[in-house]
């Protein structure tokens, strides 16, 4: 229904290009109740790693296929690929694509899923973030699904689009932003992404840095096929014992919807990039890989890298961290048994 | 009541130039009831010419008085200028200002009356559009009625402003937008017109790439003296058999308010230019030309143009293409009858 | 709560730098029913002077400390720094802080309060303003804000935060504003300046150039410990005589709340600068500074400048206008007997 009033000779070949990547070697993974399952019915539990912005990882040199392979070594089945609004518009659309192309080919190859997750922080609704590299605004936040929609259409190895890493007020330096804003926005987003016929399914944050999910009781977003994340840090409500705050938090939301818990890590005080929310030790991995395994939880470890905090491997040579070596056997113990 | 804090040296010189512009010989255009009408009385049914973008025609070299006769020769008492968001921005306003004025004055020793659009394509809620050149913001749409009200306050032949080309969501590929939101966009415009003591008669489109006039039945825009605006181009809402069509979707409009079909035209499907929604014949000008002359409905045919498709001529020497031949003498026809 | 996801050798000395200029030698003010008062509960009545823009004032080198030695000598006790969104875009944050730091050490120095003002004009709700240099967003409105809380959070000489100089729709020519929707705005700014623990008092201003502050009367700002502003400059709402409409137009708030007239000034038909709405002699002086006087209405003479109009001085001498002579007299009497 749309008008031509280009020039004449003028043409497109974005259909071209788009269709060009639909490589669909990975079963399609659906919404069931509150569970993943393929489309032949299997039900899935996500286990798997975060990796530190593509834009990144690529000025690193590290952003290859031999990187996706021992992501896959450490027993992950799925990929998160946290994309910085900062790191979006300085390398480009075009060059972006590009990246997250060679990503998704290498992880199909592999038998990774992936999750594209536009990585802001803050509050979208007075478009005011945590610092310069979260910053963005509702029409791009909108122009990236819009983008990641049409071009990854038909993809089945793109299973998840996390619509908005970690909402927060800030406790109100950021300005104010109720649940009910907070779900139209998020509603607009999965209007805009299935507008394009394209099924990744819709994750959805709630308030806290992606921690409470406590308005989803009594005011779920309204729209069927999407599942919920929380990032359950060591400290976050005041820490250990976890087992009285987790479920009430946002666990209570696994009986209902799927849920994944897309950003899970703890680092010892005394390592580098120790920081608040993370501070912990493997009690906190043994109560959160136990917590998940009972529910039937997905999750994702922050964060498979050398630098970013608090990481996975002090060296690329991999060298696992103390939280490395705790996620590394997990991954591969947790994966195995499915 | 404007307090002066600039350098006291500073003068203004807009309200010189502003009024420079003013050249009243055309009669003064009104809403009455569901016509239009000039100062004294007469009722009047426009039909004419849609042009490319001024600034296209510029760089073309044809933004000349020549050019103008010849929609004058066709039989035009109207045309059309479709201001792409896009070249506002890159000439600039004081330069675009220019293109206008030139355009206007032509228009006015011509005698044909101008429809100024604001030719964007898309949801300007979310302000996602269907492609770069449409590209605006609520603040940039503003400030173009806002310019073109002080500009042309005054001006008899500027005699409508068309607030926005063709709304649409793009089947939700663009977001949302209800109805109520839409309207209250238009009276936010209309009203800043107004304010300005600018009476040019606001032209307001409804969804569907301006074809669906539907909600105008239940919930019309908030504000006298407006016109109603379609572009039913032949295959919208199924195409032909369009009897059944064009009096539910827009055409009942026109017995309460003025209507105006802004754009309509075909393409031969063997003929360069043809796209969906304008395959068609010459069944659909004689439906189309046959309809408004009843209903006593305007129309404005697109485009007066060698390039911009479809196309009413195939060279500079202003060859008839085939809707070109037809609406040449449609215009000749039924413009000498009034 | 923070996560620390940047490389981990990098630190911000962001804490180090804002603690670095709380100097806090003046008493803090606080809003005591419908007064200001000390931290030690004395009643302060402020009558002070506008500067022009610090970044104005650096450039034309008059930003130094015997500057502020002048305003105190004519017997100020505060002085408001008007910031103009686009000066604050042209020198840039981290410079403009600069200047602001100076400032607020001077006037500390000399027992001088200060007004940090978004010096706007127009509507904040379809960002549409007077003339260029007023041109901001919500969005840089608020990030202004909230550095402005950061920044000088503790600092008892930056007591005043007038959150947007002179709201107007300009008779619609801006759009359209509600009370409601400006009262949103101005709470949405207020809870951000008190997320970050920043004391300063908000300074809220009404419509028609912040004159009109009926809508007080029925829905005021939804915060405790503000005030409210008025602009009464001589010829508002009909000029002369003034006793019948200052009362019910703005005059009123003060029974409840604190009051501000935060500019206040007058120029001579004859002199230069002369403009509406500022036209008048001595007498308005005269009514002001009784009625402001019997209400214990604090005020600020626009402007101690030899440029901005209407002026205070017509020399780097300080040579005192009509209004100057009259200003400084005044100045130094009502604050004398306090
Ligand atoms: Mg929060
Ligand atoms: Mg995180
Ligand atoms: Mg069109
Ligand atoms: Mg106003
Ligand atoms: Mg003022």
């Amino acid at each position: 229904m749309l008008k031509l009033k280009t020039p004449l000779l003028l043409l497109t070949f974005s259909v071209l290009f788009s269709s060009a990547i639909a490589q669909n070697s990975l079963k399609k993974i659906k919404v069931q109740g509150n569970q993943f399952v393929t489309e032949d019915g299997k039900v899935m539990v996500f286990r798997g790693l975060n990796v530190a912005d593509p834009d990144n990882l690529h000025t690193k040199g590290h952003w290859e296929k031999a990187f996706f392979q021992e992501i896959k070594n450490w027993g992950a089945n799925i990929v998160r690929f946290p994309v910085h609004p900062s790191a979006w518009r300085k390398r480009g659309k075009t060059e972006y694509l590009k990246l997250l192309d060679d990503g998704v080919k290498w992880s199909t190859e592999l038998g990774l899923y992936v999750i594209i997750d536009w990585h802001s922080i803050g509050n979208l609704r007075t478009e005011m973030y945590q610092s310069d590299n979260y910053e963005t605004t509702q029409k791009e936040t909108f122009e990236f699904w819009r983008t990641m929609a049409k071009h990854f259409k038909g993809n089945n190895t793109v299973a998840f689009f996390e619509l908005f890493n970690e909402p927060t007020v800030a406790g109100g330096q950021l300005g104010t932003c109720s649940w009910e804003q907070w779900k139209t926005l998020n509603e607009e987003m999965i209007g805009i992404v299935r507008a394009h016929s394209n099924d990744a399914i819709p994750l959805v944050a709630g308030f806290n840095w992606a921690y409470d999910l406590t308005p989803v009781k009594e005011n779920p977003i309204n729209a069927a096929g999407i599942a919920y994340v929380s990032h359950p840090y060591p400290m976050k409500n005041g820490g250990k014992p976890w087992e009285n705050k987790w479920p009430t938090d946002w666990g209570f939301v696994a009986k209902k919807y799927p849920l994944m818990l897309t950003e899970i890590g703890f680092s010892g005080a005394e390592e580098v990039g120790a920081h608040v929310p993370v501070i912990s030790d493997e009690s906190y991995g043994d109560a959160i890989t136990k917590y998940t395994a009972e529910q039937g939880i997905s999750w994702v470890g922050w964060v498979f890298d050398d630098r970013w905090a608090p990481r996975m491997f002090s060296d690329w040579n991999f060298t696992p961290t103390r939280q490395g070596k705790y996620f590394k056997k997990a991954l591969l113990e947790y994966n195995s048994n499915k």
